[in-house]
Formats: C-alpha cells, sequence, structure tokens
C-alpha cells in the first residue's frame, strides 16, 4: 500500500511539473515563437533539467504540440466560456468583450498565442501548423455559431460578419503588440458597436 | 581611361549583384522571417558565395536592415504611388484597391512582409525592430492623410478610421496566409465599401 502510495505521489509531482513546464512553454511561445521552442530553451528559462523535460515530452515537436493545446484550453478558459455561460442573445457581446479583456490583460505576455503562432506557422507545413490552424479555424467557426445565434446573420452573411468581428480583434492585437498603445481596444470596442450597430 | 572604364563597370555589376540579392532576401524574409535571413541562408538560396555577400552586407543586421529597405521600396511602388497618381477625392479608393492587388498578386510570396516582419519582431529591441515600427508607422500615417485628403474625416475620427481600414486588410492578409483562399479578398472589399459608406 505505501509503494502504491509513493507511486502516486511521484506521479502527481510529474503531472505538476509538466504543467508548470508548459505554462512556461506557452508565454516563451508567445513572446519568442513557437520555433525558438526548444526543450533546451524551456530548461534555460524555467531551470528545469533537460533530460526531466525530455522525460516529460519526448521531442522539440512534441513540446510545441502540447504547448499549442495548452494555449487553447487557456483561450478556452479566458474567452470561449463567458460566451457560453451567457444567454444565447447576449452572448455575442460577452464573447468579444471577453476577447478584448483577454488581449488586454495580457494574458500571454506575447499578445495572442494564435495571432503570433499563426503568423509564424501560415507558410510551413506539418502538424505544427495543422494543430495552429485547427484552432484558428474552430475559433472562427465559434465565432459564426455566435453570430448566428445571436440572430444578426445567416448563410453568406455570416461569413462576412465573421471578416469583419475577426479583422477588428486581429488588428487590435497587431497594433498593441506593435506600439503598446492601450488605447487601440477603445477603438476595437467602437469598430464591434459600428459593425453590429450595422447588422443589427 | 580604361581603367575608369573598367572601375565603372565592376562597380555596376557589383550594384547589380547586391540589387539581386536583396530580391531574393525580401522573398525570403517574407516566408521564412527576418531573423532567419542569414547570410549563410541568402548564400543557399542565390547560390552566390558568402565572401560575396558580406562584402555586400557586412552583418546580419545590415542584410536585415537593407531588406527592410528593399520591401518600403517594393511596397511604395506596388501600392502608394498608386494613391499619389489620383487625384485627392479619389486618392483613397485608389490605395484600398492597390492594397488588397499587391496581397492577391502575391508581391511578395509569403504575403506581405511587413505583416510577418511586425509580428516576429514586436517583442524585440534594436534597429530592425525600429525600421520595421517607422515603415508601419509611415504608413498608418500616409493612410491617415488620404482619409482627410478624402473629406471623410479629421481629428480623432480619423484615427478610428484608420484603424478599421487598416485592420481588413491585416485580417484579409492573415487569412489569405492561413488559408490560401482568394475569397476573402471579396471580403475585404466589402468590408472597405461598408467602413467608407458609413463615413460617407
Amino acid at each position: 500500500m505505501s509503494a502504491v502510495a509513493e507511486t502516486d505521489g511521484r506521479r502527481r509531482r510529474g503531472a505538476i511539473a509538466r504543467s508548470a513546464a508548459l505554462a512556461a512553454a506557452v508565454d516563451l511561445g508567445s513572446r519568442e515563437g513557437l520555433e525558438a521552442l526548444t526543450i533546451g530553451r524551456l530548461a534555460d528559462a524555467t531551470a528545469m533539467s533537460k533530460s526531466g523535460l525530455f522525460a516529460h515530452f519526448g521531442s522539440k515537436q512534441s513540446l510545441q504540440l502540447a504547448t499549442v493545446a495548452r494555449a487553447r484550453d487557456t483561450f478556452v478558459a479566458e474567452v470561449v466560456v463567458h460566451a457560453i455561460a451567457a444567454d444565447a442573445r447576449e452572448r455575442l457581446d460577452h464573447l468579444l468583450e471577453a476577447w478584448m479583456s483577454y488581449m488586454e490583460r495580457d494574458v500571454f505576455p506575447g499578445g495572442c498565442f494564435f495571432m503570433a503562432a499563426s503568423a509564424e506557422w501560415d507558410a510551413r507545413e506539418g502538424p505544427v501548423r495543422d494543430a495552429v490552424v485547427e484552432a484558428m479555424t474552430d475559433w472562427l467557426a465559434f465565432l459564426a455559431q455566435t453570430v448566428e445565434d445571436a440572430g444578426l446573420a445567416s448563410g453568406d452573411a455570416t461569413g462576412q460578419l465573421v471578416f469583419e468581428l475577426n479583422a477588428v480583434g486581429v488588428a487590435a492585437n497587431w497594433e498593441y503588440q506593435l506600439y503598446g498603445r492601450r488605447d487601440v481596444f477603445a477603438r476595437a470596442r467602437a469598430s464591434f458597436a459600428r459593425v453590429l450597430g450595422d447588422a443589427r
């Protein structure tokens, strides 16, 4: 029985260490890019041993994929859940406000993890690119569903509205990361209001 | 006299070789990022010698800065001149159409050089970042001037309109690079028409 308890304790400590390493990996990935995220770089940043990190992740690509998955979990927890928790007609307003708040609060220190990752990986091939594209496709599909739930558009008009709403967020992140000016979020909120006002 | 002619000929050939190398550097920079643009990588891509490229550029950073300057020249020639050549009231329409056409015609094979460079360099410091930020600041200022020349806005309303127009282009580039779907340009043109329609 005590051997089992010891094994459980080791497993739990291992899971905690892996989780802490992934949190640092997401921060590094948002600041320096996913390509620069090697096991060696993560060891430097966390003071964990390279051999320990290899035991957790196995390879650079597995580390990159685990980092994308963790960043998705964070985005869902910080943005998507606020929409899901709201009434269908208010869901879109909650989603857009949670999205801006997530950028404004610097949830990822280098700005939106996925904007950085999609710009970095759009011209590459392989599983990491596929994971980034899948995350972006799921985001655009969720935004489309939320627009339709709000009764604001259907069919091709949904695609146009999703493009315009997504554009505001993409540009807010771009300008905030480049200049560090927080007044960009007031511009973004005014743009959302105008786009939705036209649609209503 | 023939020694002078020979020196002139050598200079001219040198200038042509440097210019050809820069054209390749801009293409590489737009596809793989400016950080990956080393003299060694450029030598591989152009079959020019590393020592020859070192003689032209001196260092990785000088190469990066020369590449940013060349990309600016290209953007001005492909986009900005179309606005300058037009009547003041039509200048904005010409500018936005030339901007979309520049993306659609894949002037840079990895998409807009400056969108890629600004996403890559926003969290860094130094002369390359400064050159990228200066190019973006000049672009936003030119867009603002063009909006005011069109009599569409002034003061703070100019800033809002510039944010919204720039957002459409940033997002069109983002979505086109990620998915390769050309229908994004129809979306972008419809967005410009709506934004300008609201402003007129």
